[in-house]
């Protein structure tokens, strides 16, 4: 048989196992919504896919974060809750030797849901309707998680022999900081390449903004609202978001990135996405917060962000105290060329019959921490982070089937 | 006898039956501050209230709020919670007729703790140390509600012969639009005067600035921070309330209402006293708020100035929404003179030994409804709505002191 036939047999053995398992990767991704992998939570959903992995043929263990090592790293995460309980699970399926490993990951954490009662579909119900898949973290990521488990079981029962390992990782945290991967890797979990299940729409995600997190807070010297007024510390907040907006404005005019400034105007966002404090409309807070993310782009360091945001609240807003938390992530960009991108391109080709385009994200994920090749691939997805998330069902199938067709030619 | 020496016996007795009620007091004041009676939680101290005064002779009812008439006065507060399980406590002591009434009340309900943890007497177990009690609420006002419970045994007990009727109410919402003391008012409990055990220091408080309160929301679209930038509910936010500030700064600079221009430079304060919305630093949030609180004095309505915030908000701001809450409460101002004012500085005088004086608050108090004459008079206290709130023991006693003699004297 020519390669091209052998590729051919092992598409049509890849597609066919894969459609077998349709149902299943339905039924996997709404269990892994059911259980509500929100900070500190992710355990329950863990035990499933170490389970999953273990059954399929693969050596399973944990990797928990090391927090001060992290600490220590300029570009790891500031630990956001502490890691007692918690943890990623690394797992490889042996090769025969003398092949190209491949790590697919996926993160299990989710975000918060603000307002469940606006939900159309209930967040933790997983309802399917209209070819998709609704929940909290259907999108982001648990169906490019599910789509990867159930490649892995694809190769695992297809590609009897194969020479590279295949590398799994489920981990924790990517939502805040991204010391799951990060101690994942620093556990030896490295490969020859990562796949990163991201909800891409099918599109090659190779580069990603950084961002970074900080914690605005204001004292008020708590007592009777009767002894105040004229200034206080919302106002004291508000000077300091508008320093923060200027180096916003500063760094998006012009953007000196061009993978991100290619990506739309403005690429660098920054938002207050919380803010709290005080307990009485008629009392002073003892302090109040504002929690900001900040993107910039390849030509900032994140300690060099981290100062410039110091220095403008120490200008705008003396009383204010910045903290920097979770995020310090650079911003990153892997190469739209090289074998696994042309692996993966052609694998798409292949399965959905059409060119795979790139896409940057204005945001960070996982792929930062890789120093080899990786790309972020996985289904068409809405809503992240946001009211009625949801992930669309066919382009999960197909996901796992590209992604699954990749693996047994790059591990082969 | 002459009258002279009448009250002289009178004052004797009083002294000496406050003086046997001290440990009462202090131990009343205390049990007051463990119940813990934060919005919602009255009940268990009102039930302590009504207990003590049907005990002394008084004719206890309960008299719940109408929410549907409040909201229909204009000067009424906007109800801030369901009245369901919770009420006023009203009673009557009746005299022999022909005399003149008087209405002693305070406030049971408190405001909430922000920071328990930075109070170095825990605000729940009312220890005394210094000379003081010290808990939420002891100074604000459950200390002056409680040496009023203590005249007004020392009434009942001295007094047999009197014609007027001790008129006592223990109200709830006193911290959140007033619609308790509006409610015990209508329900027939108006008296000649009326006595308020809010903490003036022993100085008689008459006048109070208005005020209302105003949330602000800023909805932000809920979604994932990477689509956001540049602008977003928190900085409509600051554009609102920086609008307010120039209100703010109008009614302060000049002030037209004497009696507040009195007492000190922007007796019109303006609070941000409590932030909240979003989840997740990095998830735009589907909404922002700020709660506002808003003095000002005699020569606005209520009315006006709502209308003024919220003209204000939709120039500076106009997708923030504005929603007026709890307080809608005129500035008011009691006469320095009078037969009350006479009878309370004269038993003053008697008991203390020095002239009393007058005092106006930069907040509002429960005196607004009273269309007649109305005093506050009440203990020394400290950090009121801050951390470690206190109150004096020796003015709690010098106050229930005062004022059953002056209720002894009026209802003669």
């Amino acid at each position: 048989m020519t390669d091209q036939a052998v590729s051919g047999a092992l598409e049509r053995a890849v597609r066919e196992a894969v459609e077998r398992r349709r149902d299943e990767l339905v039924e996997l991704t709404r269990e892994l919504v059911r259980r509500q992998t929100t900070l500190g939570a992710e355990e329950p959903a863990q035990v499933l896919v170490d389970e999953r992995l273990r059954a399929v043929g693969f050596a399973v263990e944990r990797v928990q974060p090391d927090g001060d090592a992290a600490r220590a790293d300029p570009y790891a995460g500031y630990p956001y809750l502490s890691y007692e309980g918690r943890s990623c699970v690394a797992a490889r399926l042996a090769g025969s030797g003398g092949g190209r490993s491949l790590h697919l990951s996926g993160h299990l954490d989710i975000v918060p849901v603000e307002r469940p009662d606006l939900w159309r579909h209930e967040p933790w119900s997983a309802e399917v309707a209209e070819g998709r898949i609704w929940g909290r973290g259907a999108g982001d990521m648990k169906g490019g998680l599910a789509a990867y488990l159930i490649a892995a079981s694809v190769v695992a029962e297809v590609c009897d022999d194969r020479r590279g390992d295949l590398v799994f990782s489920s981990v924790i945290e990517e939502e805040c900081g991204g010391n799951g991967m990060w101690s994942v890797l620093r556990a030896g979990y490295g490969a020859d390449a990562v796949l990163i299940g991201e909800s891409t729409a099918l599109r090659l995600g190779h580069a990603g903004t950084g961002v970074v997190w900080a914690r605005l807070s204001a004292a008020g010297g708590a007592g009777h609202a009767m002894l105040a007024g004229g200034d206080g510390p919302f106002d004291r907040l508000c000077r300091a978001v508008a320093g923060l907006r200027r180096v916003e404005a500063e760094i998006n005019e012009p953007v000196r990135d061009p993978v991100f400034a290619a990506v739309r105007e403005r690429p660098y966002g920054m938002t207050i996405g919380k803010i709290g404090g005080g307990v009485w409309t008629a009392s002073t807070p003892h302090e109040l917060v504002a929690n900001v993310r900040f993107g910039f782009g390849r030509d900032l360091e994140p300690a060099e962000v981290q100062a410039r945001l110091w220095e403008v609240v120490r200008e705008a807003s003396p009383e204010v105290e910045i903290q920097f938390e979770a995020f310090r992530a650079r911003a990153y960009c892997h190469p739209t060329s090289g074998p696994l991108f042309d692996s993966l391109s052609a694998a798409h080709q292949a399965i959905i019959g059409s060119e795979a385009e790139t896409v940057a994200f204005t945001a960070t994920t996982d792929a930062r921490y890789v120093e080899g090749a990786c790309l972020c691939y996985g289904p068409v997805a809405g809503n992240l982070h946001g009211t009625d998330e949801w992930v669309d069902v066919e382009t999960l199938v197909q996901t796992a089937t590209v992604v699954a067709l990749t693996a047994a030619e790059w591990t082969a």
